[in-house]
């Protein structure tokens, strides 16, 4: 990877430069107001879960990528259907994650109390109930087209959910972990390109390359949480790593370290629950093993893909912004930084 | 209740009236139609676990309620839309019973096993979310007064489940238990006669009092349900009777009883769980309480009130169906008739 720490060099790295992007973006403040503004109920506590959870912190990517995806398409301004849209993606993103800590049994986000630890199961359950239908009235305010999407984007992530069963209840392959990240991770990010390329007046061929750009940006994303999940610190994670294997989650690192034979991967698909010193010497053969390689080539082959798709929006693009395009391809080169 | 035994004996039971109203009814089938049509994913189990609820049976009260009331505000047709949103209205109602079996730890349905038994709470959560996408997005076609009435609707369904603290945990009044069966029971029923007045042309006052109407009948129902939760045997319910005592439920019934005083009533705010011995006990005493008839005499206030809107809707609606009035009324006989 030569050519990007020459990159690196010249220009800082992709995350210092993705931070000056994002903190010189303007529309995400106003989408904050709108997703705040949603958070009304008669009962105080369906409102205050997810208001822990936006005190948390976060990157708001998928609404970052709404707007960003929306300059490079040459929109000067933010036209306010598409900041409802980002507003109710990130409210969707916020429930997911409401379920995910409960599926994962994580007792930590983002260094605190993960909400479920903090408010219960079945409050925390309702509340990413609320969120969902909050955020689809947002966009059910909208066109066929935003509707159709959003209904396609939410099916994928109960889908998504659904198909990942554990390693020791169904032998998953490459495709279907590939599959699963597809669903329950890259379909949000899809969503967002897609709707910020039909709301600024594309149609065909554009809406189709931004959405396989979000798509195959999304699946890059879900492996490099995969990969993090093992050679990446508590500290730095906000939450215990190898996560993944004691949850025997079918992610892509876990399939292929299976794959690859070794009698480490065992722990995967034992019917016993796996002990602290088989998690931490299952993370050190991982750390040290070509199955991370392995992903993250695969994760760079969907950045790959995602370069392509946005040069192909780019080019068709009657009004596209160089320089915004130019800001999105710091988002990828941000992906693969990470990895590194 | 000299008056309805008359009517009884002149016209059959309100039970029979209604059986017969639903079966000459066009609009059921179709509707059954739609549901079966928007079942579909590429994850079998999601369709799976909605089609299993089905084949258990169930009276389509919501759907048939928003036929009725389209029927007797003068439509000699059903409106697509008023199909696609009395089909929306059904699978959010699925949707609340996979839930609800899950929170009640209810072990039976209908006298078979109940969905979260037979698919596991994390398939059965799952795909409550998939059908609330599906019925929202049903809604979500069609004009922003019917997308403000799901939202309104949906958003009242988890605050009221999130309200439901068990009485151990929370002092409930009859105040707060009237707002719990309003907002989880009957937001639906005010649903589905709101949209069909909506739907079928009317606006104003004639949408209030069908608005009303559906609410107080829903709140009667919810009340009916509590009674017959005590009165009742697993043979008629098809689950066990006493489920809202063993889980502390703060239903009428259960709020009147601790309101009484009765020692046996303690059993409700106790910290222990409760044995078979005393929900026998607790069931045995509560069958002769004046506990019962309070709660009766509180759903025929609402039943009352139900009536008093339908007429007030009836005497408005320029094009108002008097026979298909009539049947509406059957359906408020039936819920009186139920309580006896």
């Amino acid at each position: 990877m030569g050519g990007n720490t020459e990159k690196k060099s010249l220009l800082g790295t992709a995350k210092a430069r993705l931070k000056a992007v994002m903190s010189a973006m303007s529309g995400l403040d106003e989408i904050e107001a709108i997703i705040k503004d949603k958070l009304v109920s008669e009962s105080e506590l369906l409102c205050e879960i997810p208001h822990y959870l936006l005190t948390l912190g976060g990157k708001r990517m998928r609404p970052a990528l709404s707007l960003m995806t929306a300059r490079a398409l040459g929109a000067a301004t933010h036209p306010p259907p598409l900041l409802d849209v980002a507003a109710g993606i990130e409210l969707i993103h916020m429930a997911t994650l409401l379920d995910d800590d409960i599926i994962d049994r994580s007792p930590l986000r983002r260094h605190k109390a993960s909400p479920y630890v903090k408010y219960g199961v079945e409050s925390t359950l309702l509340s990413g109930d609320f969120l969902l239908v909050r955020a689809f009235s947002l966009c059910a305010r909208l066109d066929r087209f935003v509707i159709d999407a959003t209904e396609k984007a939410c099916i994928e992530l109960t889908e998504g959910e659904i198909m990942e069963a554990p390693l020791d209840k169904f032998s998953h392959t490459v495709e279907t972990s590939t599959t699963i990240a597809r669903k329950k991770t890259a379909a949000l990010f899809w969503l967002a390109t897609r709707t910020a390329a039909h709301l600024t007046g594309h149609s065909g061929e554009v809406v189709e390359h931004a959405s396989t750009f979000g798509e195959k940006l999304g699946i890059a994303f879900q492996i490099l949480d995969d990969i993090l999940d093992v050679t990446s610190t508590e500290d730095l994670l906000g939450k215990k790593s190898g996560i993944d294997i004691r949850e025997r989650k079918p992610s892509l690192v876990n399939v292929l370290w299976l794959r690859s034979g070794s009698p480490g991967a065992k722990i995967l698909t034992s019917p016993n629950p796996i002990t602290d010193a088989e998690l931490d010497a299952g993370l050190t053969e991982l750390r040290a093993s070509p199955v991370i390689d392995e992903a993250r080539a695969a994760a760079l082959r969907y950045t790959a893909e995602a370069a392509s798709a946005l040069d192909s929006m780019a080019r068709l693009a009657p009004n596209a912004d160089s320089a915004a395009v130019e800001h999105l391809r710091t988002l990828i080169d941000y992906t693969v930084e990470r990895m590194e």
